[in-house]
């Protein structure tokens, strides 16, 4: 499947609601539960998520369109959350979520992007060249990453409970 | 974490507005794409999900219930939604999903389930002797595998678009 703004944007539009729906009003049994050490809570990765909103998506594909390759992405601070979200709640987070990415979005549409500004190049610190469609791909691919590990954390706090059915379910490792 | 009807209920009530959110309105591109040969869509999953609700969790419960280990699981058909979903539309799915859900969480509340129910055995066909806790954390579990997968699947349709960042991306393979 092309990568196209018409087909990405119905799917980065829909992501609060999705991750809402998998989160508000659940017990922090399951909002707070990781897969162990050094990894993730859903409360977490909702952090990550208003993290990126901030500092990545729309931020990277602005310094792309003003400076190509001249001028090399800011690296993403993948565990800014811990600090960002400290004292928050999960409806809160949730909320400033829904809030970014709602103005994100317009701020995407509002550069009247074309076929050929796709494929405008930028620099990643680490990745290196990239064009501006790989960047947008990858944030509709991570935000569906996410939400995928937000049901994965979540079902496997029911990995010792499920008995003999976890042959059946790979999920849980 | 040890399974509760008190937790299991919001996520399985949950569960309809997730895929609908992730779903509702998406261009055929997103919600009937696969991971390739005899995997399933996201349409697929859908009509999964309904037969699941029709032959699985709650008739399984009852058997149990009623017949405890003396009578065996009627086998589950995996494949039933290939002809099942056959000329229906992905939102008709979604509708019955839900309707079928809601009516299966009054079923199982209006069962009065008590802690020492969910001890209670019956018999899988395939994996034998199981817990009444066992089956309703795996419908939970299920519930959970699928939306992840629904992601998951979505998210591969852009494999070959994320460039560079496919390395970050664990999920594409």
């Amino acid at each position: 499947m092309r990568f196209t703004l018409e087909d990405a944007l119905p799917v980065l539009s829909r992501t609060p609601a999705v991750v809402s729906s998998l989160l508000t009003g659940l017990p922090e049994s399951w909002t707070r539960g990781t897969e162990g050490p050094d990894t993730w809570s859903p409360f977490d990765v909702v952090g990550h998520l208003i993290h990126g909103e901030r500092t990545d998506w729309i931020p990277r594909t602005e310094i792309l369109l003003t400076h190509g390759e001249s001028r090399t992405f800011t690296p993403f601070d993948r565990f800014a959350q811990f600090e960002a979200s400290r004292g928050k709640t999960l409806h809160e987070l949730l909320d400033t979520f829904a809030e970014l990415r709602a103005a994100n979005l317009v701020r995407l549409q509002s550069l009247g992007l074309t076929p050929d500004d796709l494929e405008r190049r930028g620099r990643h610190p680490e990745l290196g060249p990239c064009t501006l469609r790989e960047l947008l791909a990858t944030w509709v691919t991570h935000d569906l990453s996410h939400i995928a590990q937000i049901a994965r954390v979540m079902g496997r706090q029911y990995t010792d409970e499920v008995g003999p059915w976890r042959v059946y379910l790979p999920m849980l490792g």
